[in-house]
């Protein structure tokens, strides 16, 4: 290609994609279906049905189709905020002297500061289109909360977001911007749920966590007519949702015949891992391309690279259903030294299947690493990322760094899946010299892993 | 045209504009020089050279020269974050029920949260090109400050900025960005000046000021060998380099044959409406084209539409030269109760003369009715405006409403120059119902009006 790569790449409207990719139909080993936790058998539609809406709950079971139409609604308020760009990260190639190619697809340009909102207008509008009057949520440092939100002021449909009561309290800026479109946010643990207040009778004092979040959100749920539970990650449904990022972000390098060799998501439940990679994976399944995926983890938060491959509860709480994933044990704790989001417990089961059988690698990162990359990062290319971005960023600047070792003209494309606005306190720790790492110790993930659920299937 | 307009026009970096537009060339009644405050003569180049680099005086001081060709360090840093989009707001067209047609050029999508980026880098490439150390500066919410902190970063200039002490407590997160961007953040009043110094030894307590910020940051710049104070609005530099939003908000426009009738900007200093309407009112100063153009002010600090077009200082602390402008005084403070920005108690002198001349029109909004203004677009068009670029959009859907009366297809084109993320506790207000408006009163006006200079030329 001689043509010169623009700075930013954008599609236009034209070439922007019109339907959602399904990485599980090329999947040769499809994901473990998720296992009711009483009678340890498959969830059935029905048994979902009461949770989440019903066109998600084929999105979820489906495990053949490759693509789902997006719908004009969608591809509507998509406009908004998308086509995201991918960005030739030209000035970061020049700083680091390398001859590798970077590029990154930059999701933080919109009022959630993340790419949540691909999934968050997907979920609100089932819901609509079902008839129903609300949804619920729970968040915990507000991204997913503040995307739900922003879907469901367009959609006209009723947020209920339980926030963890120490977010709630110290994030007040997430909280007002939750509020501004209109949600109704509820400190967690609350009385509006039988669990909540259960919960403050035996902790009156409780700071709460997500695992209680999600409970009261559920209940709320499922005791309210017309509502239904969402989730930010995690699912089936929503990699299928977020793998708009990786379609725009191949569209837009195969117009200019750039194919990348290694291709970096930062993960935590995987939802921007598997939107990124999802159509570059699927060439790889079918044996179209081959492509080096490479997954990024805190330390201190290392489910694919250190975890167990087994049946979990998704939630600390224990009341959601069991999947098959990579993880740490469902009642485990990121150390609280941690600042740098990525901290569920487990991995998506697509990504744990497809890490399982050997078709991407997985790394992890200590902190203090990720926020040096972080600043170095916002004073060359100008965006001031998100701590969870920055994992992928650390190690796009390793790989180019061992390009200017090796004289390897890699091409490298990372996810920058959000901006850094609402983690100040955390950068102002770094900024004082105060950050410290964390290693998650073998004791420590011993202890945690023994409260796995016996599977025996 | 029966070509579609998109959601969102984008420039190629081809179409992208490569000089800036000085809008006093076509001007026949030129704006007024400034004085020196004490011989009440017109600076001269050498008395500004002390303060200002020596390129950004020659900008100062031309009224001749029509375009200024932007240096390519700029313009390559112009595409981290440019071309910015105009946006056809459809959404909201849709939602007001209006024939009018919709348009907002939007200048938030950079980590500075506002157009002053376009400014900060100008200034900082001139410094740097003169081989100077640094550049000095005030900051009140931390806009300007943050955009400054970015430019320095990418140029490897120091920066060292001077934080209004209440904001510098209260907003902890702006001045983190600041620091990550590795500026030199001081709470002012500081001892780390005279004038400093002598303000904290007569009130150990004060809160701060911008006017006394100002002076440290003049102090320190005169005071550094290597080190220039730089300025984030109401110069004629800063208008110029501004004008890269106009520019290319009309090359958008005419890609598709669109002219506006009306454009709104919000008014402060007049950075961003100088920046927006500049190649338009050339086209009306030239008789090529007409144009109406309205500024927003809040009813709080209504400078234009109320204030004195008469010689006045630039700062509270009267250090800095004088400047002929519409003004409320230079001692003027908008009430307590303001939380929407814009509180320049003057207007670019450009501005204020274009007004004086009737190129263009003013009026206030009450912050209630901006507040409601811009919950309303963040839920309809997704993004989260500034309080103050808020001014616009109320003006612009106030437009949009009377032509659903009328029946006219007006088009309207508004700036948006920036997003609203550190402004939640304002948002917080007006979300619990507690934001009350206020409006200047005669009285109040008079007796700020008192301080004027007297200047008799």
């Amino acid at each position: 290609m001689s043509e010169k790569i623009p700075y930013k790449i954008y599609l236009s409207e034209d070439e922007v994609p019109k339907a959602w990719y399904n990485v599980r139909a090329d999947m040769k080993n499809k994901p473990a279906p998720l296992l009711n936790p009483g009678t340890l058998k498959p969830m059935t539609a029905e048994e979902l049905d009461g949770v989440f809406c019903d066109e998600l709950v084929k999105q979820e079971l489906d495990n053949d189709t490759a693509y789902f139409e997006i719908p004009q609604t969608i591809l509507d308020y998509y406009k908004t905020y998308r086509p995201s760009p991918v960005v030739r990260a030209y000035n970061l190639e020049k700083a680091l002297d390398t001859p590798a190619k970077i590029y990154f697809k930059f999701e933080g340009n919109n009022t959630s500061g993340s790419h949540k909102l691909n999934s968050a207008i997907a979920q609100a509008y089932y819901a609509k289109q079902q008839g129903l009057k609300g949804v619920t949520t729970e968040t915990g440092a507000g991204q997913w909360g503040t995307a739900l939100s922003m879907a469901c002021a367009y959609l006209g449909l009723d947020c209920k977001v339980y926030m963890v009561k120490t977010s709630y309290e110290q994030k007040p800026f997430r909280r007002e911007v939750m509020r501004t479109y209109g949600a109704d946010v509820t400190p967690s643990p609350s009385n509006t749920t039988k669990v909540g207040r259960e919960i403050l009778e035996r902790f009156p004092d409780t700071p709460g966590s997500l695992g209680c979040a999600i409970s009261e959100a559920v209940e709320t749920a499922v005791t309210h007519e017309g509502y239904r539970y969402v989730l930010g990650s995690v699912l089936n449904q929503v990699l299928l949702h977020q793998s708009i990022i990786g379609l725009e972000a191949k569209a837009a390098l195969d117009k200019y015949g750039v194919k990348p060799d290694l291709i970096i998501g930062c993960a935590g439940g995987g939802s921007n891992l598997g939107g990124l990679i999802s159509p570059f994976m699927g060439e790889k399944l079918r044996g179209e391309a081959n492509y080096d995926f490479l997954a990024v983890e805190p330390a201190s938060c290392p489910s694919l690279t250190r975890g167990k491959y087994a049946y979990d509860f998704c939630d600390t709480g224990m009341v959601c259903p069991l999947a098959k994933m990579y993880t740490l044990g469902s009642g485990f704790m990121p150390s609280p030294i941690h600042a740098g989001g990525l901290r569920y417990h487990g991995m998506s089961s697509i990504l744990s299947q497809l890490y399982h059988d050997g078709y991407m690698r997985a790394a992890t990162v200590k902190q203090t690493e990720v926020f040096a990359a972080a600043e170095q990062f916002a004073r060359i290319e100008g965006i001031l990322p998100a701590p969870e971005s920055s994992h992928a960023i650390r190690a796009a600047i390793d790989e180019a760094l061992k390009c200017r070792e090796s004289g390897e003209e890699k091409t490298i494309l990372f996810g920058l899946t959000g901006t850094g606005y609402f983690d100040m306190v955390a950068y102002g720790q770094y900024n004082d010299g105060l950050m410290k790492d964390s290693v998650l110790t073998d004791e420590a993930l011993e202890e945690s892993l023994k409260g796995l659920p016996k599977v025996d299937l």
